[in-house]
């Protein structure tokens, strides 16, 4: 079987998962790891072709590109000119359906595949979202994020006058509502009380009940560890009562990189554009023999 | 917009609720419905074209065969050779991928799509243990049936000596272990020990935890609520104890006649062919515009 030739866009958190889970797949080589710095080299990168530019690595694939989520579009782009298809965890809800209009157009007019959105929230989720959407179609879903860490609340936090370090965590509290809890590491001169009170006041915060903390050290408090609780009440036809729990505590950079391969694997077998999760077929996602996996799975 | 013009083959049990889930879906016309008896038609049939066999319908895209599971490859074949689509919820696991085969070559001949085993197990739940596995390639995944009835042992249960009426519930014990509670009302004559011996040494039950109550009323016991516990450990690519679950709680023929009607969209928007679940995009299931999904589940 001839093997997949990926390269990684972006060494940082998602990148060293996305590295180790395709150093596991039996189905992928890794043609490079692109990075901007190319002097020094961690030492977990020692044996593999770093480079700065995707363009500098040949024979690629497929691009899994682990770079912040605002610059995926211009990475993507860069990529698909070359014919080389992506994969990336692209997590603005509200810009998905632009970023697939926009990596649609270039993907197709490059031969290649570009598969957006490829995590858990959005990404797997989304995938058990339409699924239980068809088995109840009236009815309501609720995401229930957490207890977990969030990456845009953190940064939001950090942009804060005062703030030194910061974590914040999302706690579920039910029907979709969720609580913040805040905690800071407070630089000098700053007064407490008005550093919360800015944190509260800021968008991402003001319409969520938030707990603002301030400690001696953020970075003990660190864990990777998320989950969500998915429910939902429907009706199949006339019957009501429905109901649906989709619950899952995971590594949060592991699974989003783990859902990044499976991706790059589809990416081969689809035709030229761009998808989200939800548009590709499970099992593509899988490697291998196409009814081994029926007669396993189905 | 053309509606999706159905057929619906058989009128037992999920023929009755493929019916209703029709109705309430906004993008299907009924062309009518096929079975054995066109003269004693059900009240819940009039206005409705009632007839013996597909072929005395016109214009029909896709037919969704509501017949007992042994006979659906051939109810199947008629269809496909008329190039009308079908739909099945064929639940003998073992006997999937021959399944498959067969009505792909047929499909294919006559430029027609057939989706098969599409309920809830096999199906739904096919598409859940994919993705799964997906998202943590190395761990174990347990389906835990029930409580619920299982038709294929109560069918069983039915077919022993002194069995005047029966139900076999099925219990969940974890780990994919079952439990089967059998309820039979005896035929005079019989001795009750002997009969529940009987029953615990088919083949059905000698390999599991069996237990069998002598009842006055096996209909005063029946539901058809059901429900299933998947769970799942893994890894996802060096990182241990990813924990999944999907538990839900369903009336069992609602259920699968919803996801059939599901499927009956995804067949006008696949290439010609056999398809299980895990191979069609979940956006298919769903009625209407593609954006407007991705937008509101992605």
């Amino acid at each position: 079987m001839d093997k997949i030739r990926a390269a990684v866009v972006g060494y940082g958190n998602i990148g060293k998962y996305v590295v180790e889970s395709l150093i596991d797949a039996p189905d992928f080589e890794i043609t490079g790891i692109v990075r901007r710095n190319t002097t020094e080299i961690p030492s977990r990168l020692k044996g593999f072709n770093v480079v700065n530019s995707v363009s500098q690595l040949k024979d690629t694939d497929v691009a899994l590109l682990c770079t912040p989520t605002r610059s995926v579009e211009q990475f993507a782009m860069e990529c698909l000119s070359l014919g080389i298809s992506t994969v990336d965890s692209y997590d603005i809800h509200g810009g998905i359906v632009a970023l697939r209009r926009s990596l649609d157009e270039a993907a197709k007019r490059h031969h290649a595949v570009s598969i957006i959105s490829a995590g858990w929230d959005p990404g797997s989720d989304s995938v058990i979202r339409a699924l239980m959407e068809a088995m109840a179609p009236k009815g309501i879903t609720y995401t229930n994020f957490g207890p977990g860490m969030s990456m845009g609340h953190t940064v939001a936090v950090k942009a804060i006058d005062g703030v030194k370090s910061a974590l914040s965590m999302t706690i579920p509290t039910g029907t979709g509502v969720h609580r913040r809890m805040v905690y800071i590491e407070l630089k000098d001169g700053y007064d407490f009380e008005q550093v919360a009170q800015a944190i509260k006041a800021d968008d991402y915060f003001a319409h969520d009940e938030t707990h603002v903390f301030q400690v001696e050290s953020v970075e003990a408090l660190k864990d990777m560890g998320h989950g969500v609780l998915m429910e939902r009440k429907g009706v199949s036809g006339n019957t009501q009562n429905q109901l649906f729990k989709f619950d899952m505590r995971i590594n949060n950079p592991a699974l989003t990189a783990q859902v990044m391969v499976g991706c790059a694997r589809a990416a081969v077998k689809q035709k030229p554009g761009a998808y989200t999760l939800v548009e590709i077929p499970v099992i593509d996602l899988l490697p291998g023999d196409r009814e081994k996996w029926i007669k396993k799975l189905v």
